[in-house]
């Protein structure tokens, strides 16, 4: 399948390289092309620079925001959350347009200092903020609660005894991203939270994670609803 | 030992009657002593009369928040969040001083509809709130991300094989609580996430809590952090 990634951060990357592994066609989406291939190093040095991972990664395709979402059938958001809607909005409503949204971001306020707050909670969620300004896209909320790594090799911790949730007002679309997260990055469980409104909970979710990364020292870690 | 529990709730009726099987002498305080005992039901008939749970329970005192607060050597807050500093109030500055005060409420604000959202978050939570009111009270936020049977009762689920969570400002009320939990309770793990800031992450964490009970049916389930 065509699958556009927006964003080239750790998220884009381990989406791309595992997606590709799968068989799939992936592009990734940034704003700049030759800027992002030029960034000498991202986030202070401790996230290798994007060239070096594109050397070893050269089946993913390169592209615009605009140009990888009319090619994707299948849009994964990888974007940091506070440049979402901007990153969305050049991909193009016409290229989102009835097209499977998977969101993954997180809206994350660094501002006010570590750990970040959230730009928008409790009433609202980023992703009904996205759904919202893009009608025609079926956004479906789902691996924002979790490390990178974990992401798409759930099986590397615990055997895969732990859990993913999914939100989304477009049933089918959800059950399509389920069997894609199930086939494709192997995990055993996804819980249905229920509806898009859902996904304040899963982004609410962020700030414990920030809290537990810091007291267990490690991103390496992942909820399981045990019952 | 002496402990106050602040609420009449199915969390105030839990933890009393586990703590006096674990032969603590337990005081369960109220706004109003007769009210409470002639009251008919609570929340639509969903939760027996306290009348009736107090005559299997006759080992539990009652009394005014104030009365039960002074008598309290930890004082647990299980008042529904809404009021949790009213009761305090009530409760009495005087008799919070040096003490432990181990809130489980949650800043739950039913006012627009199910679910319900949080009248505080994400930049404070109700546990700072709290402790900013009452400097002299020794605040521990824990047991608010769980239903009241599992609160004190871990090992009935999965054989105790998840996690509860811990923050406060003051390390020793903190260990303290923490010994309460693992020999009163029978917690294995607790996780402590830090100073009293991270209760921020505990209370974010009732959303998902909230969604899960409507996506799984029952509110007997609890988080496990695999890793």
């Amino acid at each position: 399948m065509n699958i556009a990634v927006l964003g080239s951060g750790v998220v884009g990357r381990s989406l791309s390289s595992k997606l590709i592994e799968r068989g799939h066609d992936v592009v990734i989406g940034t704003r700049d092309v030759d800027e992002l291939l030029a960034r000498p190093e991202v986030a202070g040095g401790w996230v290798a620079p994007f060239s070096e991972w594109y050397r070893n990664n050269d089946s993913v395709d390169l592209a615009t925001f605009s140009e990888a979402a009319e090619r994707g059938e299948i849009i994964f958001n990888a974007t940091a959350g506070g440049g979402t809607l901007d990153a969305l909005k050049l991909a193009g409503e016409d290229n989102l347009d009835g097209k499977i949204l998977v969101d993954i971001s997180n809206p994350l306020d660094f501002s006010h200092g570590m750990p970040p707050t959230l730009f928008v909670c409790n009433t609202e969620s980023l992703a009904e903020q996205i759904q919202q300004a893009f009608p025609g896209a079926r956004v479906v909320k789902t691996l924002n609660t979790l490390t990178a790594s974990l992401m798409v090799d759930p099986a590397s911790l615990a055997g895969g005894d732990h859990h993913v949730f999914v939100s989304s007002d477009d049933g089918d679309a959800k059950e399509r991203v389920v069997q894609l997260l199930k086939n494709d990055f192997g995990w055993k469980e996804v819980i249905d939270l229920g509806d898009l409104k859902t996904a304040r909970a899963a982004e609410m979710l962020l700030p414990m994670w920030l809290a537990l990364i810091n007291a267990l020292g490690t991103p390496t870690f992942n909820f399981k609803v045990v019952r």
